[in-house]
């Protein structure tokens, strides 16, 4: 599912790279992955990625297939093709933890190594983080717009593609969620799967009743029914008349879920026959066209819900579904470079971002600065990797799951809200400003 | 990059199929795959993705290390996991080729197989046709924005994973474009790629028109400069000044990329530029923040812009980042099916699509009907695999290509701009009407 081919590039890196070598442009590089600009309805960001990127960075070497297609194609001469054939990632990496919460134009992650090497990555290298990061991103909102809810990953059939799906799962799992549809994530991730019956099921059966009966007994372990195929209320009255009969063959009724009409007014009389048929601990889950917009809305409504399947918007992070970010050349051969195009000007060299909190532990601060530089606050990137190897071990995914809980945790009260909050300081350094001027001085 | 792990599906699928084996439910169901409801901003949609689900399908298989994962999982019964061991897809597909313009409720796949079969393909099934249906369909807003310009795909760093980025160059070349920058849509589908140099190139230089050189040295069938990593128009006058001492070599300057700022006033002082300085025939190839709507505006600037590279709008398709599809049981054992739930319901049975055409050869209206039924017009939906097996050879990308085009070319003038129109009509017959009520009737 993450093949990590090579060739998973643009076009433009290959031939950049023919002229690297014929040029001898083989200093050190560094480049930096930033966000330009945080996107509308994002008071903040969450940075997931990284272990993928690491992945990748380690096994980078192009397949014997890859390497004969490219000489099939013509496009190369062959003393490249022979460079390339022997081209691994031997540079550094640092990085913010996955699931630090981040601003724009904050470096997420640094590349240094030689010119070749940090620059043919780019392109995969922001297909991962900024997938993982989009979507963290966005489930963080449900998690805090729902912060007692049980959250449920249900987007793998319409996130783009199977890679995404599967990361998707990762990503909503590292910012907060219970778990996932996708089972390879379980498979790949250890994430906790959820899930039951489709509509399909119930639509097969001579009549509701028959389906869940029958759904009990193949699956007496996870007795979810899905009560919303041809009426809400009368598909839970049909549960309450099954329950009895279950019991007695040691079966409980977890729950039921709901999928489509209003959730919260179905929620409502769903649990009222629920509880009067005596099932009062039987759980309502509720799926269908959630996002943090809904969350908000249902719970406000105090909703009885006890849990959501949340799709398609978060697996596409409908409201924004991408992210304005950019990996840059900030140094080659030990001097400071710095892109200066209308509108996409970058600050130059190696940088570091240090974080002031405040008195209640909230963060107050940051200051984006030279990675040489001696700052207040606490650093966020982390050397994690060097000379291509990992400093293992890898943090767990539950690890970086109570990570990305404490970095929540220490969101501003202002910025945790869905709307648009006053953005989130980060001050430039004096000596960061100073090096832009100098390097512009030299690029007249 | 397109793995076909049948684990990448919903947990439900799975604890259906448990069910379904345990009560011997393995008569034919149909399922039909449609879009609810279009989009804003989408007068029509474009089918696509059907060669990777019949890739699929014919595949279909759990492998050693899926079927070792399931068992340690203990979420199953041993008995299913011998069932789940040797199940492959051995039903029927039918579906509209490649390219076709569809409307709303309108099937473009239709799987007929043992129930089990038919149910446990549907997540991947949506996953693959809804990705390439939703970026055929963006791409081709593109392609009748701007229709005499040479389009390339530019978004696979931002497309959401590794298979959106592949699959989104396939979808969109399909769609009338005329490349991509992903290398490997090369390797795997034959798709032209386009590409040069980025601003890192320019900037590890001591200049920029030392860096053009070097590019025109180690890639002289290849030489498009970007020109506006300090100052597009200085860049622009770099390129005349370099021309004679390239020429002198035998290398003509293709084009130069503009990637920032307002792109039309840029293209113009730029094309002023390159013909005084004797390269009329040097083009003008920009990116950078494009789509449909950006192209339109520049076309209506007459911007002198020969090419575009179109990135992640597209491979995201930003303003309408997922399709309201579903799969739906149609039909099991014989009997019409029909789900019902508030705002979701669909039509039962078995379908087909036809369509008329008026005396100038554009498509004028459609109707949904049985499949069984006489209707006026050109029948959509093809049998495209039988018992598990393709129907050889399926038909080359460029011959997609081809007839995807002409089906831009019959669509009625009002549906090819990019604001809404008046909905297409689509007709529901009678007979389908009267099986609805039938249906409906029986689950009273």
């Amino acid at each position: 599912m993450i093949s990590n081919r090579v060739l998973f590039t643009d076009l433009y890196q290959l031939t950049m790279l023919q002229s690297y070598f014929e040029e001898r442009m083989e200093d050190i590089a560094v480049f930096e992955l930033f966000v330009r600009k945080l996107p509308p309805n994002r008071n903040f960001l969450l940075a997931a990625g990284l272990q993928q990127v690491l992945e990748f960075l380690e096994q980078l070497q192009l397949t014997t297939e890859e390497l004969d297609w490219l000489a099939a194609s013509g496009m190369f001469k062959s003393a490249f093709l022979e460079r390339l054939a022997a081209l691994t990632f031997t540079g550094d990496v640092h990085a913010m933890p996955e699931g630090t919460v981040f601003f724009a134009d904050e470096p997420i992650l640094r590349i240094t190594a030689p010119f070749p090497e940090a620059q043919l990555v780019e392109s995969r290298i922001i297909n991962l983080m900024h997938f993982q990061t989009l979507i963290a991103s966005k489930a963080a909102r449900s998690v805090l717009a729902a912060p007692d809810k049980v959250l449920v990953d249900f987007g793998m059939r319409r996130a783009h593609g199977d890679e995404a799906g599967l990361l998707a799962a990762r990503a909503s799992y590292l910012a907060g969620f219970a778990g996932t549809s996708t089972v390879c994530a379980g498979q790949y991730f250890g994430i906790p799967l959820f899930g039951t019956m489709a509509h399909s099921f119930i639509q097969a059966h001579r009549n509701e009743s028959d389906a869940f009966e029958h759904f009990a007994l193949a699956n007496p372990g996870n007795v979810v029914f899905l009560i919303d195929t041809y009426n809400t209320e009368a598909g839970a009255q049909k549960v309450v008349e099954l329950a009895p009969s279950l019991r007695a063959r040691g079966i409980d009724i977890k729950g039921v879920r709901l999928d489509s009409g209003d959730l919260g007014e179905h929620a409502r009389q769903v649990r009222n026959i629920l509880d009067q048929g005596g099932l009062a601990k039987t759980t309502i889950f509720a799926s269908g066209d959630i996002d943090e917009y809904k969350l908000e809305q249902l719970l406000s409504q105090h909703a009885p819900i006890d849990g959501f399947g949340v799709g398609t918007r978060m697996d596409t992070s409908a409201d924004a579904p991408y992210l304005n970010c950019a990996y840059k050349l900030q140094e080659y051969a030990g001097q400071a470079r710095r892109k200066r195009s209308e509108g996409k000007a970058t600050w130059p060299g190696r940088k570091q971002v240090y974080r002031l909190y405040d008195a209640e532990g909230f963060m107050s601060a940051d200051t984006l600065t030279l990675a040489d530089s001696v700052c207040e606050g606490r650093p966020l990137l982390e050397l994690v990797m060097k000379n291509g190897r990992t400093l293992a071990p890898y943090p767990s995914l539950e690890t970086l799951k109570k990570y990305a809980r404490q970095q929540l945790d220490s969101l501003p009260p202002a910025l945790r809200g869905l709307n648009m909050a006053p953005v989130y300081p980060v001050r430039v350094s004096d000596e960061l400003v100073d090096l832009a001027k100098a390097v512009d001085a030299l690029n007249q």
